[in-house]
């Protein structure tokens, strides 16, 4: 069903930029902290860059019950305002922000916003899910057969079904029931009256973390969100961990599902992670410092300057200049007034595309020959347009460096990608998108440097990957079941 | 879960005027005219006096699906702009308005505002009810423990639970077997993918009637929400029974229920219809004249004026005139500009009171005899600050005369009543009240002269009462079990 | 210079029901109370009918200084709320309430909204205006040759800039010598730092009255306003005079203009006053209750029902029934959620029109002979969907009788009137204009009767008429010079 | 007087970040390009920086004459809607971004938002003005006493009153008198109906530029804005220059003041400007590397990184780290979701201050010697928490290097600067300021070694400096006259 939305509401998404992959959640939950919705606020605005669309807390309070509140738009926007913070009171809290979800036709209404709640014969509970269920569809049309009315068009909401029908009488043990049906990429971060929950999916493939805030406890996607708390971080939850924690028992861990090896997502280190997080024990930034300095020795060129295109591709190129030693300089400056808010735009503003955003460093460029280091080419429409800006203003050369390999195959565990045929380089070799693009040289990041760039000496081990490199790849570590029933073809053998 | 509203949200509730009893929906679906929509919102508008919280509307278009938008405030402040009526094609259409409902403690959420939709293995469906469901708290109770996810706090929502758990193939049939669950007052407008139907329970408590437009069939509470589309007055749905309608088949009756005498809401004709609807065939506006004449000769006084309090006393007012030969005059002057809108009044704003809404023609009512005739008494706190803006502006006299007996009964088939013991005339007797009001007479009309009045020449029939009149008489003819669990204490035989 | 408004903004004219005549403003100022701009949000309220379009309040406060607020909408949607009214401190206070402005092309924005404020160097003032200067666009081009700089499309303006111009050196005596370059009708209310002033014109047009709550004063355009705060009924300020009121030294009545024979608006009486106001010694319901009377006696029919088209027809139809003995009934129900938002409506429902807002009685009038008492016809669209509307609910005759003369010319004096050649009466004679209507039967009352009903018991004496009635007689007390210089006809001695 | 605000307004200003010098204003024109409002949003989007506040654009079409919107907010959340946009037609079109005016005391109201309409005999004109009046109050008073009618708080609007009195026939030869009364720093973009206009004061200390589009003109505070609509940059409006465009004559240039050596603001090559712009002939950009280039020289140290503090200390960062072969690295990472708006904090959100927009890089930092860059020191709040920041992340040593002198004089020529006692280089040394900071070591760049960055490769000429300094040295080049007369203690020459 599709509904007219209940206010009027700013287009959120970029529309003059879906040249990315977009990060499609960010979860946090806090337990043992007065006011714990106000950590939860910091939390996700400091995950903010893992969705924008909107965001939802709920809250747990003694005398009171479960809150909760649930906007569109940043979280800065709503969830500062002391009107609402106000009515969202307790000691125990969880919150996501979102971009979009996989299933969803057209537009999200706030009843798609997360956490879900779900109020059972034991107590009420609510989850926050990061990732993407590769067998949602398939789950949802057994749960409408035997009786579940589905309020969103969220996959999410599976397992608040699955969990109000499980035989178990005690929320963790429903939660796990309904875990195990689940198939795809899962961190999920929920509570029920007494308990904040934190699961993995068996392979690991979406990041979550644990932190201490005096006596509270902290879940949260990254650890960026546990600096601006003040939270210390304790570790990662492990992949197939579900970690359950009360103020009296404190933390207990279970392993609900079968062991595997780990399949954490690689373009976590190349892109959606913040660069002040800390993965697998390095610093999000220094990784992304390296692939630049792999970047280099893999495919060097003579040069006067290394530019990023701002402001992901910043710390690669600064990888780029140290082991090149040719000068870093920004080139190319981005607005930072530039939104994402825009109603209605007219057709004038709409074809500025990316001239809104970024402008070049005209008297800088002048005559010279550019090394623009950007960290992935998605459509190419994006670098298309900064190479017009680049050669407008004058550059001699252009050449470009991407810090990540080339992305032919769409993500299915939570990240938002263009159809397969919409890829740039499902459809072309290097070469052939050196010639689309009309620069001097283009060269991508392989993925052997890539893998050593985030630690693994001896590169990418192909029978047994250590990342989910599936976007680059095409193996993808758990079949995307839905897709492949709507007809998506996986690679075969051949290619 | 308490939820923090999505936006702000003006109160629409009477911060000065909770002294009336309050009609909590209105019902209205169409089924065979080109944007069913645009004819649901006017049918929506004429009955607005039945709930002013919230509005909603769904649609289908075989194209398209389902379509729906659910708002706060008025109609005519939401369902009237070209840009969201568009949102919601088709030629099958539902819609419903609210005040609030029963099981809500504290605040509605948009949530809990209908037409519910479902969508079950053999399709959607969405659904409208007036009245209120007196086991419903049992029946949540139930679905709870085998798996339902309740999303609202509204009573309604266990109609759709049921139908997801009925065993029959075919919607009409799923509704049946939900219905026959469920115990109290309803009249229902629902749609499929291809039907209309209504329902009322076997009582017939709420009113629901039939029309056509065009080849188009129309379902209302009110004719009065006829005539505003123009469609022709057919008949009333009848207690017990289910209409479904198709354009194929045109109407079918069916007759899920046990067979019972009905007992319509006798203060649907004393207040809750408008004046230019028709009740069992009688004009609602000359029934209440028809009360006023028969007040005049049940409770005569010699005095100068007949003032109405305006506005719902002005009909019986008429009738006491012309019975008694008394003036008729507007003694007490409404604002037509006082609405329901008042976003945190200042203190000295919400002191001011009936003040803000009425006023005395004091020129007229100065040394004046006044008889004022007004609907009913509920809390008396209205009566009183009226009888003092009277005598302020110098009357002489002061009778009050009202059209209904003493409200001493909670309503609980779908009327926003006072607690019981909030209610004047449950703790008074009539020279009691009088004295409380300290007015120079005080005279309601007799349980008989109200049956009289609407068309019962021999008045109401004690062993088998024609109408349901339990906030006057306490006999309620559906127990109320989730209030009697909840301690309610029924009449004895003794009072 | 035309503006995009500052904020989206509701439309709040009538869009289908431009067939009365509208007054333009309400004027309203305290001296002497704690929160002076509570007292006058209050009256503001209960002159809502003066005009729907905006509001605006100046405070004074010995302390702080001069405050503003201005808002589009109503009264109670804006100056209700605690947090606006707070910025609104001290007890001085003037306000308005506005409908549109003479002299506006497209539509009114923010700064045309009353009062008006100006500072001078012995400090600031500030003024809300009921009327219309007839002169203003000669007096603004004066002005701007002059150098003043204009910030409103507003006639009202002018008064502020000719007072910043006066060579005298206290502000009461600049105000003097601004009125005395105005021509037209006004009644103005005002305020310096220390003074509560209120002007009317020397043939006093628009109504002023002025009363006392406590120790403080009151200035309002009407008696109703005084009511609603408690406020005592001093007198009139008369035609011509200026009072001046300060705590210390009370009032002081001056006498700015030469003297004339007064000529109060006679249409404040049938139509535009609120039927709870004293107007010149009489409530207005009785003159209207009155003038029915008279009608009755001028125009008798035989006929079954008085009904009157609602709201402003009730009290004459109330008379006329009284006066023919024939029975007076609600034949045309008013939905009281019309409001006058509609935010870009549909096509569908821009074609109700009328309907939106009235039905028939259809089970009252069937079969029946009705005379339907209406105030006033200036188009005639509204009259003849009535018309329509009763033969459709199988009236057997119509004929209407109205409360007031044709009304066959404009009003230049502070009342937004259609241009001459769309009023019915410029055009036809009441035969014809019966023909137009296509009812059985159609009269107006008499100039004299007219007259007579509001107690001038001889009538209206032609070579000196006691009332401004120019919209009926085209005799113009003040001869509308811009009006004349853009062509407008004055009514030759031949008409 | 203060007025409530017609609108619920975001609070725009820096909640956690007052510890910045803000620009004023930005101004843009343009004449000769269909749908020139388009233009100037773009223009204005791309001088953001200098003003977030407010913006407005008004607009001439020889049809429908000057149409004007004015709205508080982002120019890309405002002047991008379609809506909006075809409010604004014509050929000729200037506009203004704003961030506060120096006269106001308290809340900026949508009415001293610029542009500024007047309407003179001869016509209107619209004027934009980036910089300030210093005879502003003087001119004020003088005006009120003559019988102008101030709207606004603005100084801005002296001009149009000026211009309004002046004897000349012609908008032009007005401006020139009415600018030749003002004193200060002004840079003024206006328009008449058939002229656009840009004129400098004599000293030149706001920047203005000149571009052609297509056959069109524009006027530009920077060329960056130049850059966002693909316009081609010309020169400089000189200092004293009037430039007065229409599309038959071309661009004529006039020189109304007295000739004097220009005094170009140095603070705009340090912070102000973007760096994409170009300011006398060089990139801003290369400037600010410059600076860290002679910052490196002029106060080496032993450190292990380099790192800016975001985003204005990255150019001169890059510049130390190049000179002093120290790597540069990103050790404070900025959240790029933290915009300027905050309705009603919480207190514990008020609280995190700037943790809300940076974090530190915790695992880069640890036990690492940090030199941090920053463009300035104001107060000295931010540095503080920055410095705690670092230490809490493991540093083992902190440096400061500013890419400016001590700022210990306010500017009164268009800046928005703390009070004198407020800022930190008032009343410390630069030894004293270190150890307030508790840092390693702190040190500023000398003046002459700024002069000489910008290209003055002889320093600064001490008896008639090449630019105004005056927030650094205290020689006003022009006398603050108002601040004088309200007690501003000019420097003394003893200091």
């Amino acid at each position: 069903m599709s509904s007219a939305p209940e206010t009027t509401r700013t287009h959120y998404a970029h529309p003059f930029d879906d040249d990315k992959l977009r990060e499609e959640c960010g979860v946090f939950g806090v337990f043992g902290v007065a006011d714990a919705a106000n950590f939860v606020a910091l939390g996700l605005h400091a995950l903010q860059h893992r969705g924008q669309e909107a965001g939802g807390i709920v809250t747990h309070n003694t005398t009171t019950g479960f809150h909760s509140a649930r906007r569109f738009g940043y979280v800065r926007d709503n969830f500062t305002s002391a009107k609402l913070m106000e009515t969202l009171p307790g000691e125990l809290a969880i919150g996501h922000v979102r971009y979009s979800t996989a299933g969803s036709k057209g537009r999200t209404e706030i009843r798609d916003v997360q956490p879900f709640f779900g109020e059972f014969s034991m107590g009420g509970a609510a989850i926050a899910h990061n990732g993407n269920i590769t067998n949602a569809e398939a789950l949802r049309r057994e749960l409408i057969e035997r009786g579940s009315i589905f309020q969103s068009s969220s996959d999410s909401e599976c397992i608040i079904h699955l969990m109000a029908r499980s035989l178990q009488r005690d929320i963790p043990e429903r939660m796990k029931d309904a875990l195990r049906r689940v198939e795809g990429a899962f961190s999920v971060v929920a509570m029920t009256r007494t308990k904040l929950i934190g699961v993995r999916d068996p392979l690991g493939v979406r990041p979550l973390v644990l932190g201490r805030i005096g006596d509270g406890w902290v879940l949260s996607s990254e650890t960026c969100a546990l600096d601006i708390i003040g939270a210390e971080f304790v570790r990662e939850v492990e992949p197939g961990e579900m970690v359950v924690v009360t103020p009296e028992t404190g933390l207990r861990s279970h392993r609900p599902f079968e062991a595997k090896s780990s399949r954490f997502c690689i373009f976590e280190h190349v892109y959606f992670s913040r660069p002040d997080s800390i993965l697998g024990g390095r610093s999000v930034y220094e990784t992304r410092r390296q692939i630049g300095v792999e970047l280099a020795r893999e495919a060097p060129v003579d040069a006067d300057l290394v530019c990023p295109v701002p402001d992901s591709g910043t710390p690669a190129a600064i990888g780029f200049s140290q082991e090149s030693g040719i000068p870093y300089a920004m080139g190319i400056i981005r607005n930072q007034y530039m939104g994402r808010t825009f109603i209605e735009p007219t057709e004038q503003i709409r074809n500025m595309g990316v001239r809104l955003k970024l402008n070049v460093n005209r008297a800088l460029i002048k005559g010279k020959r550019v090394i623009l280091v950007d960290d992935s080419v998605v459509r190419g429409t994006t670098s298309r347009k900064i190479k017009d800006m680049i050669l407008d203003a004058g550059a001699k050369e252009v050449h470009f460096r991407i810090a990540s390999p080339p992305t032919a195959w769409p993500c299915f565990y939570g990240v938002d990608t263009p159809k397969r045929e919409k890829l740039l380089a499902a459809t072309m070799s290097e070469s052939e998108m050196r010639e689309h693009l009309a620069v001097d040289s283009l060269r991508f990041i392989s993925l052997d440097g890539l893998y050593r760039a985030v630690g693994e000496a001896g590169g990418r081990k192909p029978e047994c990957p250590q990342y989910c490199d599936a976007c680059f790849s095409g193996e993808y570590p758990v079949e995307p079941a839905d897709m492949v029933e709507r007809g998506f073809k996986l690679k075969t053998a051949a290619e």
